[in-house]
């Protein structure tokens, strides 16, 4: 079992069968005063078993996957060269070429669904119900209930056997999603894989890739062999780039082979924006950012130009029909959603939520599991409006949220202004969160607004665990506040959801080993430290003096005394 | 008018009388496609007039107090080099001696009550609140009003005559206070007076100085001499450095004296822990962090050690007869607010407020303004209460809270997870936020902390203005939109709380001043920016036909219709 530098050490939770969960277990010091042990605490932990990038990571489910006999391996469509775009069929090759072992594809044997809502609903246990079982510290049947009523879902494509099984419903942890992916402007398919390693050491539960700019299918590749997270993609950006980027030019054809390219590859959930219907377009012409998504945008050009129904929407059972054999699940888009404070709420918006809430029923009559995404921008008091609709019309299936953002006037800051409406709304019962970077409307974020991203975003899931009573959530809390009030600066550190950076904080104004057993800090100074105070308080009051005199002031009625005779003669009779 | 490199003057919008209101205008460009022009945007300015640090700012105010015919000169108590602590009285001298002009102090000139809450009461306006309701940019009689009540105050000592005169009060815009400050550790007089100008310069509403260490009065000189917004202190701390740090030495007659030393300086409003009573101490015992106010600590400890109750609770009259001579508000100290989520909402910390609310009526019958401190540390769903029962329980007096944090795991992050806190307890009333910097928990603010946590804390309580629905709030975000959406980048920079940031984001992926015009950025590129697409639809679709669309879809009766095929049909219609 490897320590790394924070006290942290990756130990495996044993589930039935053969099942191993991974966990972080931060190890803690005794209490300095009394010498009371601090029992470890175990942590949810994302970050995968590790490997080197270019071999990818050991196919966890594979004999799971394989021991249902329900898919088959199969040939492929085969791989194009177009598929990782012009520049690649000019120089006759994509970048960084996959060197790992390249599997079959597998689907589903008979046409029938592989997915977990299907076996749930058939009262099947599987061991990735299992896993999620452990990983969440909870009963297996709730996440077989869950997953079968359509309230959870266990991402899990049959051709990504890398992946440590997850879920997203409310009754779980929430969880957060990270967005990485190239852009015709800027970035590798080294740097995306990296950005990927590190966005799931930090926390990331699911990532998506967003890419749009060259080697489309090639990064999707090492993405996806490296992941021990859930991917999820947008697939009419890669469609688009099949047609040189005319929206005009989409046909069901080009995004269905597309589709099953990355069926293929193992995508788990994949962005369909079939809401955007032909008739809720002009309802963005008065917004004042109109549509944002960019998904939103493709199709709604597509509409227009060719005064036709959104192909997704109408073949969506066709989707529905693949994406079963092969147990991805829908992120259904929002894309009307809004832009800015003024669009939010709107009828655009509400319509569209209305045609997910349809398009949900119709996946779950194929047994495909659903999630629901949601906006945005969108004032802090209008936020829970956006989950209470959602979880109404769409029967509880899960929402997924792009923050909100609660003000518009902070770019530079949409970690935060965005962190302020996840935590909120995910308090309201949002499933999964997709954070938001610095860089948001800004640029592409790099390695540091990834991690600044996913932390930020973590602390804003977490808060909304603690704030729905999440059962043991707030013992982590409670760790890092006794270990603070104890001084116990390197537990304090070593419990954070970012240590490197408390550490240094701490470090810039007080470096020296000695400071990080000192019973102070930088901002007061020894004198003046409120903790120790409050701790010698503690200790002149033997316990049962204080208890004595706690009992006393509840025998008094525990009222608060308005009259400041009665109260100091009170308190003195019970301190004496 | 100066114009800085931002697109931003300076400009004064005129009050009765004489009064010039400091407000910030951002102009702005034409919309690229129409040409039609965009109006300037007057923001908010807590700048101040600026001035060299060693001269000080002009005496705003000086004619409005003395013109009331109520303050009077008088020598004052003298200075004693004691006052700057033990190391000042070794050296013979205070670092940084304070070399612009020194003015007698002033106090009322019979003992009757010169407070801004004395004249509303009476029914006089004074021009602090004409200035107050420019800059708010409201009714005056609004201002009078809320004063009046107790509902909102000014906080102007007679003292502090550089002030541009400011509103905390739940009917206005919500407001923002950051903490610097030396302690025994770190930091200099100079480095806290340009931390205090930095700190305004970004959007402090009022800068609470926090001193513990060496030269606190000079430092505190330096401070007022030059600030344009209200300076609030802990009298407590500077009173137990008189008494060498021996919490159990103090006495009423020396915390007094340091009152009317620092009510002499000019400091507008004094953090008072005078609802620490010796009967709740027992009540933390079992908490999981004690008491974490350092105030809150010290009384406690005094009180403990002399089995008495808390001197300021039993001279608080005498406190308010010294307030009412200056106009200085009282912040009424939460001394047991909780220091971690276990303890918040605890029988500790509401058993203070009861007393807190206590104290606030019996300060009104000074005519003294009121303000109550807030926690803290507090789970997302339990924040609202405390607003709900401080509002009660204190008669509306404006709330002022730390925050709260709404998670302990994230330190490194603490501007966040207390701006998530910070934003929803403002939105349900809090009139102003007291700034948590990244390093909170871990060591003093730098320059670039305080900076972060004062643009981390006006997003938050801008976030509340606009779900409070404050008129024109909300302005500030659609303009920023509609510049985002026409892809006027200057004028998104400009429009940001922190343009430097923003900027410096933006051009780390697309440095070129062509990419300032270019319709699209770095996130998607040229080809599929949702912008773009967006604004393609809505060109194609002349605005004419557009609304006949929607139009027609309302005749429709607005509904969402299940039917695939009713939907196409009735799009076609629409669209035709």
């Amino acid at each position: 079992m490897p320590t790394d530098d924070h006290g942290r050490t990756k130990i495996y939770r044993d589930g039935p069968g053969d099942l191993r969960v991974p966990m972080t277990r931060v190890t803690l010091e005794p209490s300095p005063s009394t010498n009371e042990p601090n029992p470890p605490i175990d942590l949810y932990d994302t970050s995968g078993p590790g490997s080197e990038p270019d071999r990818g990571l050991p196919a966890l489910r594979s004999q799971w996957i394989h021991g249902r006999n329900d898919v088959q391996a199969y040939s492929g469509r085969g791989r194009d060269l177009a598929d990782d775009g012009r520049s690649a069929v000019r120089r006759g090759a994509s970048s960084l070429e996959w060197k790992g072992e390249r599997r079959e594809p597998v689907r589903s044997t008979d046409g029938r669904p592989v997915t977990q809502m299907h076996y749930a609903r058939r009262g099947i246990v599987t061991p990735e119900m299992q896993f999620v079982a452990a990983r969440e510290g909870c009963d297996v049947e709730l996440v077989r209930a869950e997953v079968a009523s359509g309230r959870a879902i266990i991402p899990v494509n049959v051709n990504h056997p890398e992946t440590e099984p997850m879920i997203i419903g409310r009754a779980f942890l929430v969880k957060v999603n990270a967005n990485i992916g190239n852009s015709a402007v800027t970035s590798s398919v080294a740097d995306e894989v990296e950005k990927m390693t590190w966005a799931t050491t930090w926390g990331a539960d699911t990532v998506m890739d967003l890419s749009t700019g060259d080697d489309i299918h090639t990064t999707r590749e090492w993405i996806v062999r490296n992941s021990p997270v859930p991917i999820g993609t947008v697939p009419i950006y890669q469609a688009l780039e099949k047609v040189n980027g005319a929206a005009d030019e989409l046909t069901w054809e080009i995004y269905r082979d597309t589709v099953i390219e990355q069926c293929e590859q193992g995508v788990d959930y994949m962005t369909v924006h079939a809401g955007v219907l032909l008739r809720y377009v002009p309802l963005t012409a008065e917004r004042v950012t109109g549509i944002v998504s960019r998904g939103g945008s493709i199709l709604a050009g597509w509409c227009l130009a060719h005064h036709e129904e959104n192909f997704l929407y109408t073949h969506f059972d066709e989707l529905c029909e693949i994406f079963a054999q092969y147990d991805v699940a829908f992120s259904l888009g929002d894309g009307l959603r809004p832009g800015c404070l003024a669009d939010a709420n709107d009828e655009a918006q509400l319509a569209e939520l209305q045609t997910l809430a349809e398009l949900t029923e119709r996946a779950w009559a194929h047994d495909v599991q659903v999630m629901v995404e949601g906006p945005g921008h969108v004032p802090l008091n209008l936020v829970e409006e956006n989950i209470r609709l959602e979880q109404d019309w769409c029967h509880g299936a899960p929402f997924y949220t792009l923050g909100p953002l609660v003000t518009d006037i902070a770019p530079g800051y949409d970690h935060i202004t965005s962190a302020i409406g996840a935590a909120t709304i995910a308090m309201h019962g949002t499933a999964m969160l997709c954070y938001v970077t610095p860089k948001e409307h800004l640029g592409l974020p790099n390695r540091d607004d990834v991690k600044t991203g996913v932390i930020t975003y973590k602390l804003a899931a977490h808060s909304a665990d603690v704030a729905k009573g999440h059962p043991g959530a707030r013992a982590w809390d409670d760790t890092l506040s006794k270990a603070r009030f104890e001084f116990r600066w390197e537990d304090q550190f070593n419990l954070s959801l970012d240590p490197d950076t408390a550490r240094a904080f701490h470090d810039e104004s007080l470096p020296a080993d000695a400071a990080k057993t000192a019973h102070f800090c930088s901002m007061c100074g020894p004198k003046f430290c409120s903790m120790r105070i409050s701790a010698d308080v503690r200790d002149r009051f033997a316990k049962d003096g204080m208890k004595k005199m706690s009992e006393t002031f509840v025998e008094m009625g525990s009222s608060v005394y308005l009259d400041a005779q009665d109260a100091a003669a009170g308190a003195k009779d019970a301190g004496s």
